[in-house]
């Protein structure tokens, strides 16, 4: 029996998702080859990476500090190169964008982990993919969970659950959170990520975020789309049918599973390293309705995406930007959201934007950002609590 | 748009699950018609469902007690008629047997809701669906649960999890099962069923029953079905795949579903009728092993699935006979068990039996535990107990 091996390029290797998707490719040896792959500044690891994969092509924006025979190429010439079969979009924040839409174009299938693509320019990829022929399946957890759920159905749902653990902070009083510092915040109870989606998963922008992916996704009504707090987070999220039956995937929590259905589908692979969750012992999976009001990113989030236009961007750069300023102790942790809703405020949106209009809102929105965060003086807080009220 | 009106035959009509498709068909008059309905001796009530959804074809038992204008035929007639594109098989007990087999037989499409035509002759319907291009579409919950899970998966799954309520009993001590009574037994804690289905329930012998359907449905081998008890009823079954991802199904316990997810198949209908998980209120869905010891009517079906042959069909009739007893207050509760190891343990089992072969053990089973029963003395329990020990 012939197995055809798969050609994988890997945009962002040295990353969270970039280190386990090479777990996966290592457990899958004849199914799986990678033909390239790309770091942004770890060119240590990169190199590590690429002696022990040998892809004929790579590239590294730290260039000259990677010692390697390959051929290096820009990731737009990566993405779209004849060798690969699919693309693994694992870059953070906007780089993912160009090489996410020349690998469509080029009607690859692209996995994508990056959540900046489909926030930021949702329409212009769900459409580049629908006229080339080209697929994008999702990588998130979360986003998995509804494709598995969907996988064979016909009818359109009714609804979407996307679960969330609710961060370590669900439970905090508004005075608890304002006191909550980039210590505490990094610690997720569940799973291991970077530091900007850890912080994003404590605020709940990062779900809010998800349900703008979800919305391009499955080419779903933002209002079709819920959000419950679940916080063993081993049901990855839900679908919910006409008929009111619902489905359901659940798991270890472990990022592989959800990248390994992506490389391997329409397979499922089977593989001795993944956990697998315990039946011997007693299980509890509790749902509960999530609380907008203490956790405003969230509803930042879902009115910038039914909102459209730039507004998505400005959201995502503006909160990269407070994520930031709170990680340096500049701003407070409930401060991040004061700092988006001004900037998604002060924007002039653009509908049906191009790659450089929404390039532009980004830029405009960091701006924006920075400036009111270094103008309001040292008490943040307060500057941005004075001006949502003016 | 023209909508195709599926032609449907039901069998058992006036019972629990008859009762219930035709409510499914009221919803649906446009893409459900009714052209025959066939009921044991419920001659009242078929009278009326006759009259409301005037079939060309019927059955009754009782026939002299019916007044109809329609054409009155036996049910392997109705089973097999070209007018019929869906059989709907819901009569208690083995008198479905044959119908099923004539349906198959036909190239139908058989919607299962009878509990004994896998059980008893699981090889002998799975062959005769797969030679005549038939097809069996699950009724009950948990099938349907696993027949939805696997909807469009194209790898063998690993392990499939059916889900049991536990029952009224569950945490109840030995001593205290051996005093339930049947008035104790008959309420169960989330589903309205028949009396034999109620107790089956409370035993734990209704889950074994669904272990063997689930092994022929979906042909898997028993040591890949496992059984969790689930107090809440809402996940009504799941599936384990080789990636170690899980697929479950989930939604307000009513029949309903079910019945309208095998009659609308492929498609899903919208139903304002049936009713809904309400997210707005907190969930708990709690999951443990199940324990065999306490309920070995559970352990007493696996086995006898395993051994195959006529054991299936012996052990479903010398349950059918202990539970009549145990309802009579003849036996104890404990006891059903007792009487169907015995009946087992007695039997002399024919491999690969035929229809006739397999109503012979049926026959004899229920010979051997009334006899038992009946020779055993007033006080069961002591009598059977000491049986097993020598």
């Amino acid at each position: 029996m012939g197995v055809t091996v798969k050609k994988i390029a890997i945009l962002g290797s040295t990353g969270s998702i970039g280190r386990q998707t090479l777990d996966v490719v290592r457990a899958f040896p004849d199914r799986l080859r990678v033909v390239a792959l790309a770091a942004n500044r770890n060119a240590r690891l990169l190199e590590k990476q690429l002696e022990e994969f040998r892809p004929r092509m790579f590239f590294c924006s730290a260039r000259t500090d990677v010692r390697y025979g390959g051929e290096f190429l820009s990731m737009e010439e990566i993405a779209s190169h004849p060798d690969v079969d699919l693309l693994v979009v694992a870059i953070a924040g906007k780089a993912g964008l160009t090489p996410t839409v020349a690998a469509l174009q080029a009607g690859k299938t692209v996995a994508l982990a990056s959540k900046e693509v489909l926030v930021m320019a949702g329409e212009i990829v769900v459409h580049e993919a629908s006229i080339h022929g080209a697929s994008i399946l999702p990588v998130d957890s979360e986003h998995s969970a509804i494709w598995q759920c969907l996988r064979g159905e016909k009818s359109k749902p009714r609804q979407l659950f996307l679960t969330a653990s609710g961060g370590p902070f669900y439970r905090y009083s508004a005075s608890q959170l304002a006191r909550v510092t980039p210590e505490l915040a990094l610690r997720h109870p569940v799973w291991r990520m970077g530091t900007r989606i850890t912080i994003d998963s404590a605020t709940l922008m990062n779900k809010g975020l998800e349900v703008i992916e979800a919305h391009w996704l499955f080419s779903f009504l933002f209002d079709s789309i819920r959000v419950l707090i679940h916080p063993q987070s081993i049901v990855h999220s839900m679908v919910e049918f006409v008929d009111g039956s619902i489905k359901a995937q659940l798991g270890w929590p472990d990022m592989r599973l959800p990248i390994q259905y992506a490389l391997s589908y329409p397979e499922r692979w089977s593989n001795s390293e993944l956990p697998r969750l315990d039946w011997n012992k007693s299980q509890s999976f509790e749902f509960e309705p999530v609380d907008y009001e203490r956790f405003p990113c969230l509803k930042l989030a879902v009115e910038a995406g039914k909102s459209g236009g730039t507004y998505p961007a400005v959201l995502c750069a503006a909160d990269e930007v407070a994520v930031e300023l709170f990680l340096e102790r500049k701003i407070a942790f409930t401060d991040v959201p004061r700092v988006v809703a001004a900037a998604l405020e002060h924007h002039k949106s653009v509908s049906q934007p191009s790659l450089d209009e929404i390039l532009a809102a980004d830029a405009w929105a960091r701006e924006y950002a920075l400036h009111l965060c270094a103008t309001t003086g040292k008490n943040l807080r307060y500057g941005l609590g004075h001006e949502e009220k003016e």
